[in-house]
């Protein structure tokens, strides 16, 4: 895509979210991954009336046009097209996150649709009793999508028993954050782009870190799985944590099929420098509980980085990942938060049906055409 | 009306509120409400600017035509005409129901209104004491239109004192639950549309039935209140409960003056087979206690029920309607909750006096055109 | 301005603003302000981008054409010509107050603006620890303003370390409340259109009282530091409390500096006769306690009130403002709170740059055209 119309260029609005002069934080480019790329709409229209239930529910091509689309919704401003004009979101948050749940209802806003907000479950039917299923059959008649929060890994099976719109994840008990992996991958692929493109031997290969131990795994399992879909660029996975065997089989036997090095170790001296990409998670933010975190599993602009290493966190953060890296080159995390929103607008798009919304100075390969 | 121009069906979107192929719940065909009978706007307008208090003071003929604009609701999109265009309602839910504040929230967006919404009384000024007088008097220069919720019997007359815009009486203590007994009779008209019509001598009339006891009355008690509209259709009124007087004399003194048989028994065994409609309370759900349910008054498919008998029920619900009811032709309280936002569209706007909007493939009858 | 066309006419919306007949309330007549008297958009376009933090921030000349701007949008229909079209604004209420956040989500919905709600803090990454810094950054992919409201006084700061887009405080420990200096200053304008033109030797001046001592101090400090541009019409401020010193070096000092006399007192029976103006606290509202309130501090019917004075209160109350003042002309309370809404919507097109959405028919002066 050319540089949009300015009428439609979002460069004012963006331009809060370029890091301050003093900083080095990493802002990728999305341009990079459109220019002369067009998206592919019909692998878009694959995702049509689709739940978004887990990251490997998604194919490598549905990832990177996800991403592509992504990008372009960050370089224009497209309420003017009013891409989800008459459609009605529930963001249903039975277990409360503002940043997770506003991140849902920014998006929805900027593509003009509306929104009906459960912030906290704890004043709901559900909180008395009532089931999931009679809640599923409820949302039916009310709006065209759900993006739902849950305590219980099962809640989204039980939604579906009845639900016949689109349900999106949000975040499941110890199940799955798939949006969360979908920004993950997002800000990895703006920060490089050959991600998103079929391995070519002799370019270095990523190692990825996960660092800490996550109380609740789901954002990192997701972003594991669905790292699957770039294992050809990835050489290992080390796991720096107290626990032996934080992710259970599911994750590291799908890891060793795709022919990615696993390991876990509690030596974070030794493989920290080695990562080129570290995972850091969440740790402290455990429904309503705290743990007492090992200062060995903080990051700071001390730590023994590899100069290029970049971080990624999904926020929110308490003190395992210290302010005094944010005006670093390795801080992707800043990226990744504001990315999620465009991620999530894409992904709605698609999900409900909306890609012809899209103007035509957009770059799109659309065989129905 | 004939059926609306294909742009304008809501047909794709009402497949999702279709029962399931292996379901044989009730879910009656709108459009028997309005096929050549055009809705009368005259009656419609008599509801401009008023406040919704109580089901008793509505006449048989605007919940008639209410019932045929709902119907016609159901079948079209309408948010294209945008009916309420800078229309601002406040949900004020100082008594928290999720179910009931969504469903208002959905038939506002589909009319493309706007809301702010009060999900919960705890952080608000009326829990320090505010008085309801002083917020009516606020309310006055925020919105259009007020729905609330409150525990207290007299809140809407407190209100009411200051506030000069209509009210909309979404449950007051144990007073009243005026739309919850729209809804209620709207599934019966579609159920059963000689209902809306004149009673002709030798139809059979309808044995009503309320089952269990309900803490909080007001929803039965509204929808026993809007039944006087059609006495002539009914022969009885059960109610089978443990208490002697669930209704007090309110109630009970308008059935017998409307020429009702009426009858409280505890014997589920004898009476339950006699019933055509089915009448049952959230019994659970009394304000944040429980009680314990005698397992006589629970419903489930192996209950000794007429084999017409039909089934409603306000949900949410516990164990007290069992779900495998939810597959049978008893089941006419999915399309009751279903129905409950289309019931509240045309309620709103009658009340916001936007029935203009309606577009002109819609069989209206209007004296002022 | 002249009479605006009828179609853009607020005065069937503004019907519900008067008080009822038997009423003597003060409802002063909008227009006065802005009668053969341009508003003046270079003077408002110096707001835009600007945080609202302090009610010092404002010179003589924003404050008098931001109330002439309201008063215009008190008269006009303004959402037809969606002033805040494609804007989000985020009302983040970390301290909850239902009465100044729907005030605010009002302004902004009859703009034609779309609103995040965070009703209450107690469920956010804030509750748990997260940073302001962090938030802010957040918010910076969300919205284009945010209105927040926190129970700490250094919270603005923090998060204006990394917000990048405009931020209006709503309330911000014991610091300010400007937005509600605004609103009282706006009723005092209306009410006395003088005060918005130089002083004319001879014409009487004004003794402000404030009434009672507030635990909260913000809302009254905001207003003293705004009644600073308007000095020359003040003579005197009565401060009656049981405190010696409540308000501190910062407004004293500022007061004095500006030739006002200033005086606190306890006796009531001496002072409250001789006021024009007599503000009044939320007294009982300080955070969630409550203080007990000595009787001479509260104001009725009876008190002894010079004839022609006014109460501003910004509500809500309990009972240190008695209901048998509220039909007499001593009431410009439910004026304040009712033109608070206009001033914010004022205050919003200003900062977020949409003064020329200003339909052509109101009485503008713009050097740009």
């Amino acid at each position: 895509m050319e540089d949009p119309p300015p009428a439609f260029s979002a460069d004012r609005r963006h331009a809060v979210l370029k890091p301050p002069a003093d900083s080095e934080a990493i802002r990728p480019e999305p341009a990079e991954l459109f220019r002369d790329n067009p998206v592919s709409l019909s692998t878009l229209r694959e995702l049509e009336g689709q739940s978004v239930l887990a990251a490997g529910q998604f194919s490598f091509n549905q990832v990177v046009e996800l991403c592509k689309l992504s990008a372009i919704l960050e370089k224009i401003e497209v309420w003017p097209f009013h891409p989800l004009d008459g459609k009605i979101a529930v963001t249903a948050f039975f277990e409360a996150s503002t940043r997770t749940r506003t991140s849902f209802e920014s998006a929805i806003l900027r593509l003009d649709g509306k929104i009906i907000s459960i912030a906290d479950g704890s004043t709901t039917g559900q909180a008395k009793g009532e089931s999931l299923q009679d809640i599923g059959e409820m949302f039916n008649a009310y709006a065209d999508v759900i993006i739902m929060r849950h305590t219980k890994t099962e809640a989204p099976q039980q939604i579906l028993e009845n639900l016949r719109i689109p349900l999106i994840n949000a975040g499941n008990g110890s199940g799955e954050h798939p949006t969360q992996a979908l920004a993950d991958w997002y800000a990895l692929l703006k920060w490089n782009p050959r991600l998103a493109e079929p391995y070519r031997r002799g370019t270095p290969k990523l190692n990825l870190g996960i660092l800490g131990t996550p109380g609740s795994m789901r954002a990192v399992k997701s972003f594991l799985l669905m790292a699957l879909l770039f294992k050809d660029h990835i050489r290992k996975v080390t796991v720096i944590s107290e626990m032996a065997d934080p992710f259970g089989e599911e994750v590291t036997e799908k890891l060793k099929a795709a022919g990615i090095s696993y390991q876990v170790t509690n030596d974070v001296r030794e493989h920290l420098p080695t990562l080129d990409v570290i995972y850091m998670n969440s740790i402290a933010f455990l429904g309503d509980s705290y743990k007492n975190m090992d200062s060995r599993f903080k990051l700071t602009a001390e730590s023994p980085l590899k100069e290029s290493a970049v971080i990624l966190h999904p926020l929110a953060r308490l003190d395992e990942l210290d302010t005094s890296l944010d005006k670093t080159s390795h801080n992707l995390y800043f990226s990744q938060a504001h990315g999620a929103v465009f991620v999530r607008q894409a992904l709605l798009m698609s999900v409900l049906g909306r890609l012809k919304a899209l103007p035509s100075f957009v770059n799109l390969e659309d065989p129905e055409s």
